[in-house]
């Protein structure tokens, strides 16, 4: 991750080409998984979308903010995030509440994948401005649909807010 | 239409069973489309959702703010909002601001489906709280990827907020 950073911080153009998607996700087996599963979709229908894991919310702020290590951080921002809700340090559904409180990140798509089926989780995160929920199913053929059907919806069908920033 | 208003008048607890999913839309062509595309889905896997289209912007929001030919209206709110944007009545853009600056209705995900590919339309409806914004395609192929990965994603993979009020 941090050779990762480290070319964030010296090539930020890269990313215009190859924009962020943010993923918020502290369990290394989802996490790996869901590279899997999108690694294995058609390669002619990939998209040219970047991988930023970040394992703890309080980094995943850091760099949304452009605090801490990532203040002299010159790249665009991530195009979309994927958040986890249970979180070590500041918890996935106070990340919701910030960004989705804060004028220049709002913009931003966070879509929730949680193993939470806690009605008052799945009402608080859409009621804080979350733009889509999805519960991790047990099992891969279960995940792999699920994650097949938001990479296809989010990266390949939805038109992102940043849509401007990195088209032709 | 009519006739599905007075149904949802008088026996309201059918949309507990089937849910309703708002479609505001005015051209005819673009939503008998759609209507064929979901209908084409593997019926194994379809949804049980009813569809409620209203044509006009101003009809759309007396049905989500239950006034005028509404007001007697006893049955859930609708699950999740598909939007045009051009409309006669009040534009699509402006049912985005009214719908996320009320407490009772934010929570609706609102699914932008529009021929708009102008920066400002995408950016300033995220920025007013639009869960997604889609593009309508010019062609059937292209309009039947494009509202079949919608329907999969939203409508069978992705929590609504609802989801509880339908829960068995």
């Amino acid at each position: 991750m941090k050779t990762y950073t480290q070319r964030l911080l010296t090539s930020p153009w890269d990313d215009l080409i190859n924009p962020v998607i943010l993923i918020v996700e502290d369990n290394d087996e989802d996490f790996y998984t869901f590279m899997r599963i999108t690694q294995s979709i058609d390669p002619l229908k990939r998209t040219h979308y970047n991988f930023l894991r970040f394992e703890d919310g309080d980094e995943a702020l850091d760099y949304l903010y452009r605090k801490g290590d990532y203040q002299e951080l010159d790249a665009p921002l991530p195009v979309a995030i994927l958040l986890d809700l249970n979180l070590p340090g500041t918890d996935g559904r106070d990340i919701i509440k910030m960004v989705k409180q804060t004028p220049q990140l709002k913009i931003i798509p966070i879509v929730v994948l949680s193993t939470s089926n806690n009605l008052n989780d799945i009402k608080s995160c859409y009621q804080h401005g979350a733009n889509c929920y999805m519960l991790k199913p047990m099992g891969l053929p279960d995940m792999q649909k699920t994650i097949q059907t938001l990479f296809q919806q989010w990266f390949q069908f939805a038109i992102l807010p940043s849509y401007g920033q990195f088209a032709s």
